[in-house]
């Protein structure tokens, strides 16, 4: 157990939740890395979109980063509105399914699971991506450091939220450092050279115009440049992981993010149309992403350029941790409902949703082995996701501003009416203009994970049924079982598996499968050893079964006779027993045959209602067993 | 089970035994691959150790072939006699466990796992090797190759013995066939030509000598030569397999398999000389096989060359199926003697011993795996296995004809001894010659092995003195067990397990994890349903019991709970009564927590003597499964 002690952590106690509590500088980076992250690939994707416009398309840069910011803002206003409506994680899933009912709520978290999921996948090969393109000779090996990164992200969170909040302060906070630093660095010269500042190192020419600016371009720009926002409800989502009082620690944790992103996007874009720097081809020679152009402008490619390139490679990467602080919160809410397997309801030995982490994990190890660690196709589909859970969060919140009148629920209700409409809006937008680039595997994905969600619901609801039993205990017939002794050969463990059975019922049977001249000897020991010694205590005869096998099966005829016994008396109980041999060691496992084991499993698989398994294990050399026996038991063999 | 049937064929009754045995026809693909392909690569690996002597090496390639001949012959009149001495099997370890006692035979046993472990290794990636050096685009699927072949093997030997002969009659035929008309065809020309035929291709020319003619380099030669004569013992081995009557079948096998190899060995000797065609450089540019040059010289490299090539390279890869006819027979005759795990004595459902390929089919994987399917280094191992049982099993002849003095028995002892002391020379020559070359790998290994099967036996010794009980069942004290049912929540599923309990003991104990409101709902209803219901039947009240959990586990507590309860109670029978709910789909499985799995594996590992685990399963939505009641539960369920 000690490995897995240092891995994960010491196992923690039920009443030690409390101390598992973060604040602001530790929900920073849980649930803001995510957002935080996007800063780095939001302006990016928005300007790649307007390359075909070249130095032209840098005018638009500043009109469509501001109106991402005030959707953003939009979006922030109605989201601390949903913390302190719903203290106990407000969650795009929550707060649908107090207001909208289960459908709502289960498109929301069907979006959400995607967004999720997709993130994961997405931060991890970005990151791992932007590495590439500074270390080309790690090309590579693409795959294999995304699941090494995606193995540290899951052990990590497998210790606990608290202790990834510690592990990723340092890069998240370097980032924005450093981000900061270079945006202020960058104004400062501007100022000091009267607007017109030198770029250290010169970004590279933009190209003239190829095609005239058109309202589509700019729409598909601005809905491009919406991956900016993703992640922003996380905080939402995980009221609960705060300390005390949660729901201002949780607002201040989201302030924090928001001013700080925003503070960044509306630097990059300044920065980026003062110094007309615009978007390279990815994917081609010459490719440099925003911001390494731009913080190669205002200092150079020095050691802070290094520092920041790299702490943007560790924010991008981890920003996948967001996801894994929230996606097994998401399920275990759903599965509460009954709607998700009930193993995501159960907290782990470190007090985390462990099977939401595995699950998790494993879903995006697969999405990245399926795509080889390059997941750029995936980007368009997990904006779509994240605004669908806006929209139904937020119209969640009308709704509940409508039934819980309160002294400004007007204007409460319009807050969140507004980012409703806004980020519905959006959603229609990016559906639209990403469609063919992916879209519509999402709209395809969310009808599919609502079925399942449905059909899981249905089973449980079945199972409940057939099960729940709200009546006194019946022990009107207590008849005694048949049981079934399947014997090898005379030996300790044989009659240890029969005696217990002449213990629990008078109606025993002995299942022997022919063997030739051995089931003779068998034949003959049981008249002298069983029979005589169960007359003497008056006991019912124990009857000897022997059956052929042609080909040579031991377990099937065993499985095919108790069947037909069940058959043959209707209202009995049939229970098998079946002595085992337990060695000391695994390896000694391969010397004895499994039969035990496969007799068990084929009989819970073919069995029926009335038929029981009692496995009687025999264990070798424990230091405990009767050694007075033993000795006796040597020395008849060997006298033998 | 259909893909199964289809990959491996139905399963075969026991009785159809008979029509799975094999005649010459068969036996020459099945038992004679191995011996017969190794014409192949002997003279080659003979010619490769000549190299440094140039022309004038090849007078030496006839004497070393006459000489390996003789020993040839020598080896087939000796295993023609052990055929007919041990008509049910006599392999070197048979005819040394009768002779020379259970040391000398698990010595025997030991070298020949060795050798075919070897041999299906070496022979697939020499073919594989063989087919790059023809395609050399083939080359970064070296290992794929290797290890599909080794599945194809694998398969059709599961499939039976019978159908593998039936597969490989083909390549085996047509490669003799075009071997032999390759030399008659040569023979001829050398005839015509007065004895100096003038090649169609000629083979490369030979340089003159580097170094003079040694004893030492000559002794190479031949142990190198020696790899020709591995697989002999393949016949006398397999003796079983064969059609009655047995031992004149198997003689005649043994008798053609050698005949067409001393023919093969001769004519290739006689022509490389009369041609000049020596070894060229292994791994070097400009390298040719022996027969392929031989060919080329005689025929041209028209399509005769390429059938006669193509029919090589499929012998040499499938030449590793004799070891596949042979490991697993050799593995059930040591295993009936307890020196290796008893699956390797229990026939498959194709009348194979499928243990037994599994396992040399794993190892060899191993092997190739970790070789990369390069295994040029492991040839010379393998003829030291080889001729190491060859002794052993000649001098236990020796031993059998003093024992058994009949008609010629002098004579038969001359020619077994006269073979012991032949491959006994061998083999130290082998030994010496290629001791720095690998040959001490073998010499760690045997005795690796030896200690293990020692340690197998001791085990099975051990496990059987403790099991052995050869006296009356005792009866005396039959006191009912303790039965404890853990329980989650009153329902049917846990009224089951309960009424099971109580039917088997008047001593029930429920217990059940603390998890707040729930328990207090449990603990109320066992008052009314349970305590009320047994007084009225007169019966023990059955306990309650609620055990807290400050981790959240659910399933340690209860472990912790019964080992102590077994403590508290000696001599007393613990069952531990679990009840599971089985689905009918496999993926169900998922949907409900693995409890009973987890909680029935710990307390087997955890367990003691007296603690019993009994599977109380509730088979969900069977259609056998009572509809009466289940209608009333919906019903009353709905009511509530």
């Amino acid at each position: 157990m000690s490995l897995i002690d240092l891995l994960f952590g010491r196992p923690l106690p039920s009443d030690k939740e409390g101390e598992q509590r973060i604040g602001v500088a530790a929900g920073i980076p849980i649930f803001g890395l995510d957002a935080l992250g996007s800063a780095a690939y939001g302006p990016e994707a928005a300007l790649t979109v307007l390359l075909p416009l070249g130095v032209l398309g840098l005018n638009y840069a500043v009109p469509i980063t501001a109106s991402i910011i005030v959707l953003l803002t939009i979006v922030y206003f109605s989201y601390r509105q949903t913390i302190a409506a719903y203290p106990t994680g407000g969650g795009s899933y929550t707060v649908a399914r107090f207001n909208l009912g289960a459908r709502g709520a289960l498109l929301a978290a069907a979006a959400l699971m995607i967004d999720y999921l997709l993130n994961v996948a997405v931060g991890i090969s970005t990151g791992v991506g932007a590495l590439i393109s500074a270390l080309p000779s790690l090309q590579p090996f693409t795959l294999r450091l995304c699941l090494v990164i995606l193995l540290v992200l899951t052990i990590v969170n497998l210790r606990g939220v608290r202790e990834s909040g510690l592990v990723f302060m340092a890069p998240t906070y370097l980032f924005v450092a450093c981000l900061l630093t270079a945006i202020i660095w960058g104004m400062l010269k501007v100022f000091i050279s009267g607007g017109h500042p030198a770029p250290v190192v010169a970004p590279p020419k933009l190209h003239q115009s190829v095609t005239g600016v058109s309202f589509w371009l700019l729409i598909k720009a601005f809905s491009s440049g919406c991956t900016a926002m993703t992640g922003v409800e996380a905080v939402s989502n995980g009221v609960e992981a705060f300390r005390e009082s949660r729901v201002r620690t949780a607002q201040r944790t989201l302030t924090a993010i928001i001013a700080l992103l925003i503070l960044m996007l509306l630097g990059i874009a300044y920065l980026a149309r003062t110094y007309n720097i615009g978007a390279t081809e990815p994917g081609q020679s010459g490719y440099e992403s925003i911001l390494s152009q731009l913080i190669g402008a205002v200092s150079g490619k020095g050691i802070f350029y290094y520092i920041s390139i790299g702490s943007i490679l560790l924010v991008l990467a981890f920003s996948a941790n967001t996801s894994f602080a929230d996606f097994p919160r998401l399920c275990r809410a759903v599965a509460q409902h009954g709607y998700l397997p009930y193993g995501f309801v159960v907290k782990g030995r470190r007090l985390v949703y462990s099977f939401g982490v595995y699950s998790l994990a494993a879903l995006s190890a697969l999405l990245l082995i399926l795509f080889g660690g390059v997941t750029d196709r995936l980007i368009p589909l997990f904006a779509i996701g994240a605004f669908l859970s806006f929209t139904l969060s937020q119209a969640g919140m009308v709704v509940h501003w409508r039934k819980n009148e309160g002294p400004h629920s007007k204007k409460k209700l319009a807050i969140n009416a507004l980012g409703a409409t806004a980020t519905g809006l959006t959603v229609v937008v990016v559906v639209v203009a990403k469609f063919k680039e992916g879209a519509w595997i999402t709209l395809v994905m969310v009808p599919a994970l609502l079925l399942l969600m449905g059909a899981i619901r249905r089973h449980y609801h079945d199972v409940a049924l057939e099960v729940a039993s709200p009546s006194p205990l019946e022990l009107d017939e207590r008849i005694q079982p048949i049981v079934v002794v399947p014997i090898e050969e005379w030996n300790r463990v044989a009659k240890k598996a029969l005696r217990f059975a002449m213990t629990i019922s008078d109606h025993v049977e002995a299942l022997h499968i022919d063997s030739g001249e051995e089931s003779e000897l068998l034949q003959k020991q049981w008249c002298e050893w069983v029979s005589e010694s169960a007359r003497k205590h008056n006991l019912s005869d124990p009857r000897l079964v022997v059956l052929q096998s042609p080909y040579r099966m031991v377990v099937n005829p065993i499985v095919d006779y108790v069947i037909q016994l069940e058959k043959d008396n209707p209202g009995r109980e049939i229970a098998v027993v079946i002595s085992e041999l337990v060695e000391r060691h695994w390896y000694q496992v391969l010397l004895h045959n499994q039969r035990a084991r496969v007799l068990t499993a084929l009989l819970t698989r073919n069995g029926d209602q009335r038929i029981i398994v009692v496995n009687v294990p025999w264990y070798f050399n424990r230091p405990g067993s009767s050694p007075g026996r033993l000795q006796t038991a040597k020395f008849q063999t060997l006298s033998r």
